[in-house]
């Protein structure tokens, strides 16, 4: 199979151990991630082949970054390194009813200021077959979208897949573009939507509810919207509180509409990149099972990912396999 | 507003890392507290004006201690140093039906042993409003009795707020003192009440049960005794084991009896100060809310007081704020 | 008392800090344990003259082994040193509905090339009073298999009591002997038998359920197979997750059948050992109580066990003894 | 005594332990200071009153960096809260032959984009007696150039002492004001010169060598163009390599030229911040000894320095003058 | 042989790491020593039999004490555990410089507080061949004193050797007893002195100089005062900085003096417990080898134990041959 | 250019912070190395395309040193997995005259169990320019011994060229074969030689002394052995103590001899892999700079190495050029 393309910015990101707030503490660890680089990572674990396309800073930040993304084994050739410096963000970890809380860097970063040319999309999709993107991209600056713009037309000029999630975050839209105009271009270039109630009726204007019959609906307004979009993917979060949640998901794919029994975490080890976890397992699962199988991979991948350390889902397919097939019982493996 | 006055022993905290005991390691975190200073702190967290006054060493532990207290902003300006050590205790924590565990090194503390005359109150309250005051520091010694009951007295002399938290531990009172006898001066120096059926049927010589309809005569009984008091506080602790606890709270204030529902902590971080953040949501929400409200508010910080590690509540009033207002869902900050 | 006496394995554990992957850390806590070790160990907590035999290497990493032995007072006089390594484990604690993994470096390590006549069981066994062992000894090697049973002989040979813990693990079984045939000439020798239904089955070729009823018909044939073995002890564990188990425990005497109640254990510290604090608490219970109490003793320290980091329990009786009588909520010892 | 007055960014420092790189780890440590910064914390360490004017981020980074300032009793109350990160630093520790290495991220900072009259240098200056600034300040963008230049007009309007410490680097200055004009104008506002032949020869234009007969020649053409200047104070650094180097100090008056003798620093712990410990120590000096004696206390403080990890010399007076009556012998004091 | 008896107080260290002061951090690491434990775990890591005899806290803090004695091998069988807390000090450490700091809190310890009649000196001695002891516990108390005779006294009437290392501290003589004449009282039980110039000038209220001819002449002067004295050891340090000391030895032995060449430590690592590792490798040295190689031993054992953190010399006889022998170019050993 | 080829063992090093033994803590950090893959990284940091080809486990401890390879974007695409555990070792650092200490855990481990046709060199040489080896490989296992001789022979048909760095331990020669003979063996495939005397001695059979003179006698009398080989490397380390040494080199190339300055070390931060630095540096340097200018680079990378903490020199062809140029005075980089 080709390469897996995703496209994003890389953070760094920086937190104190354990429940501490950084006025406690004069430590902190640091792990890189980013919304499409842990799509990225994930879908690595999993087996397949992927390159990761950003801007990162031209220090030992940088190529830390890099080395980072090494280490998993995803291809790191088209990544840029320019004079600006990485983003970075920095989280406090809450527990039961206190919420993580992020402080973000990044609105001058290597990635924000990523210029037009910088990336060599003929170069870096040439043994592409699939192109994943999220909604953060274009909310950063104009240029990041133009650029991001350009890959999903050439990737559907070579007829490769492409998977958008467009995480709605109003905070980022700074520049002056409006959400909806960018995210209506980019999913007119997409073929699988991988989002919910909320992103749906931010892009279609409309006002859908969180049910299953108005999921259905909203899907099929959305596929008419955007003809090139054949199925949408939904993950349904209940938050007990900010250490116990219950994971499942629904698609309509078309033709038919499915969902998963709930997953239950009791225990959340750490809570970002969970939704990244999600679709890295939906891309890995459509691209070798049907779809419902897929939406049942990418909910397992999604809850397995609470357990780990790190923005990134380190699970493996056999790991993400056992989960859907009712194996959580978690006994020790020696 | 003027400053809410805190008086009390600073304790230096040592316990191994996560759920280890001493015998396991060979490092330790530490953190400064003492009941008192807990709820001065909370109360400088939610934006108010504190002094603590208290003695602590004239070393580099007590450097340390005082500019633990400074790094929130509480007024340090009426801390003595003295030759003697600052008090420690020693902390492991348990888990499920594992207790933690604590030995304190206190009895000849340079708080234990602070001296008369030691504190110039006059100036120490010039600019208070408000005076907390809790049973430890009456147990320590005759000296630190004394000076409490100056401090109160001067309080009361010039109209301020007393409030009372007579927590009763039985194993510090070993210097002659009846604490009965002790608590009966102290309180009719007081205003508030913040404290259970044990504290009451301790000071009163009843016997009381936990009932509602008991709180209230227990209540209405104490403020016949003590007619300088106006209101009631009690917090309600339901422990499943060691980990996962519900707090609720109830109150009588000489006309209505209110109680707050369960807020359930399913992964407790830090069970250590949950009771002095009761206290200090109660000092914070009765200077601004009505008694009700006030209440919500401290049962709001109890609750939240279990997510932060060491032995001060965090919280801001935001944050307490939502919990009151039930967003219990610990969605994260972004 | 005299002492009590356990053979087996030295293992040295090696871990990254919380739920990170060794991919994720450059860190690692380091413990010894090894499933006899444990048991003895927890013993020594207990109060009981304890000596473990062993063969560790005869190098610094022997020579930490066995301090972190005699740290508990435990008796190390009867350890070997060699030249071959000390084993190793390598652990990634998983969560929830993720496995904890272990990987094992031991096949060649100093016990397992343990070799005839480096045990001098005379002299080992001169204050001894009980014998423990386990099914991973004879599963290494032929010699460890051998000196084990040299070791049993001579226990019965004067009396003791011989406690099995027969844990069958496949994987481990490598040179030749087939398990059932190897148990079966230790089982010989034996007086107490810790295990359940598989163990039973794997040993007598049956093939009885998990239900109460077959519990009871399954002790009683391994009784008339094995007419030295006096009492049958089971552990029932029912996991929810990683993070959540349910523990009781069953007996057959020979001539009742007990069981408790199960002990909920809602946040897992460490799963490792479990069983050995079992096995512990039977030992220690069934000098001292009755086979109701001793179960109960048993089960309760298993419970604890899971709040302990490393592989040992290291509990003391007044613990377990408190949620052995139902005080299980945990509240703070001051 | 009034306060001592520091006007300039508050950075946090980030660094893997040890002499690690970020490529070897995932843990850092974080400490916060800032060149102006770090010489109030120093003074206020000598006892004297202080007060650091910046602008830090309003979320809990910023709140971080406060509650670090304040822990040294250093005032805060001038100190504004923006919208914009704070800025940061990376740091690898090098040793020997290997240099350290810094990145930084803080050219769109908080203190950077400081905005006019968001310094309220009426009250600010209210009970100074002294105000400090540094060449980094003016470098970072016009509007930090006019805030300081404002600040430094007030400060000779009301009879303070202004030192001034141009260090000068070249990199930091991007916005298009020339360093020599923007410095010229500012040591127009300026009693005491903190720096050396470089920073000299940068602002006259000049040439001069490092010799003393230089120095003392380039001096005197520094107070002749700015006839406020009185003093100025070098301070020369000789380095073996990363981790052992010399300090000695020298001086002219305005009437006599002095130096010292090499202070032997063998094992440096932490180089930052330690010319920062020169000018804390010659402003606590200049306020209370002679000129030569407060020299020489600055030359024992800078060398002291380098034994404190983080970017702030925590020594006392009393430590301080140790040193500079020449106990270098470093004895154990228990 | 015999055992090795040491007798005084079990301290907790507590230390931030690095070169941290405590304002600096929240994290310590914490040993265990204490000066006579320090000589006794020396020599037990020698190979010898050794027991330490002390007092302890009856909590986990005690508990863990006994387990780090257990550790190296010690018996642990006298020591007696009380309600007192256990002695701790805190330590800061110096660079170049700088000092390392120390402030204890020990005046109301398990240890200070032992009371007669805790020690049961018949059973204690009962194996025992040489008592070692030094000037810290008479200083400590007068019953810490009383029981510190009676121990000599009974050591003497065995036949038992008795080293005497009299470290004079005046800031530890609190309680009323005159250091000499207490000193005096236990120097007429010894037959080893381990000391230099200063504590001979206070036993005997001389004033020697430091000079090889002033120690000879000193040390006859000792011998003729306390007759039973046979030999004189001193070690002499010279301080270039706090991380870079040089250290040699001297003896007069009543026939011959000797010195050795300084033994040059150009990285300090841990400074304390120094001259309890010289006098271990006295001990150690002069129930082996002639004096003269005793000495050396000592000497290097003493270098050695700069190496190591914590308080105790962990070097075997191997390793110290080894620098006696002149092999100090620190070759990797594989 | 091609690719630089390594071949040989991947260990895990596992070691206790700081100075520590093992006995003193529970926490250790781990590095991957092996003196060959030391080489790889090293010219991979260079900028160089790097293969390692080796052999490890299947396991995660496996995936973990294939992630760590990955990371330094070293190619791990020949580096084959199998059932047996990968290679450790223990390290303890020690520091002035205490040595560090290693204890190997290496004797099973997969590379040294590897066996025939698990190497496809053709597939691994494919594009290949050079090919590295140490004398470590041979020394493992007869399969070791003849997969590396078979690797030489293609290498040599291949025209590429072969540095040999045949490091004798006689500790690890236990197979069989006389280290001799087989070292004999593969310098006939070998074009440089990187070693001392003691090398050759060992392959000659002869006894040069270390002298200039008789090293280029012997340099001489190797080529003329091994007319393969064109020129020999040799680097010399005069050891102060553990913490301060210095290095130099020297070369005969077949028709001049050269040497390097002396470059001190004074603070070592680790010495381990310092002679791979070395040869790595060679490597570079022999494919862009004459002889004497590839010997100066690689001496500055050998001391630059001591600087990194690991077994890997992380320095960039700037940093190694620097000091090269003999700027070592380790002054900041901003």
């Amino acid at each position: 199979m080709g390469q897996i393309i995703t496209f994003g910015e890389v953070l760094m990101r920086i937190s104190p151990w354990g429940n501490k707030k950084f006025i406690q503490s004069n430590v902190a660890e640091f792990f890189f991630g980013g919304t499409e680089l842990n799509v990225g990572i994930s879908i690595a674990r999993f087996g397949s082949k992927v390159k990761h396309i950003s801007a990162v800073s031209d220090d030992f930040i940088g190529e830390t970054a890099i080395s980072y993304i090494n280490k998993f084994g995803v291809d790191t050739s088209s990544i840029v390194r320019t004079k600006r410096p990485l983003g970075v963000y920095f989280l406090e970890v809450g527990a039961v009813m206190r919420p993580s809380t992020i402080s973000y860097n990044r609105s001058h970063s290597s990635f924000s200021e990523i210029k037009p040319r910088m990336v060599d999309w003929e170069k870096a999709l040439k043994e592409g077959e699939w192109l994943h993107w999220t909604g953060i991209t274009p909310a950063l600056s104009p240029d990041a979208f133009h650029i991001l713009k350009e890959g999903l037309t050439l990737a559907r000029e070579k007829g490769m897949a492409v998977s958008a999630d467009p995480t709605y975050r109003r905070g980022l839209w700074k520049y002056g573009k409006e959400p909806k105009e960018a995210l209506t271009e980019l999913l007119e270039l997409s073929t699988i939507f991988i989002g919910g109630i909320n992103e749906i009726n931010e892009v279609l204007g409309t006002n859908y509810s969180y049910s299953n019959e108005d999921f259905i609906e909203a899907s099929k307004a959305l596929i008419e919207a955007f003809p090139s979009i054949e199925k949408v993917f939904d993950k349904i979060r209940t938050s007990l509180n900010s250490s116990w949640h219950k994971i499942r998901a629904r698609m309509w794919n078309g033709k038919e509409f499915k969902e998963t029994e709930d997953l239950d975490i009791t225990h959340i080890v750490d809570r970002i990149g969970t939704g990244d976890a999600f679709a890295a397992g939906l891309v890995h699962g459509l691209q070798r099972y049907d779809d419902c199988k897929a939406m049942k991979f990418a909910s397992a991948a999604c809850a397995l990912k609470h357990t780990y350390e790190g923005d990134v889902n380190l699970a493996t397919v056999d790991e993400v396999t056992a989960i859907l097939e009712g194996n959580t019982s978690g006994r020790l493996n020696r």
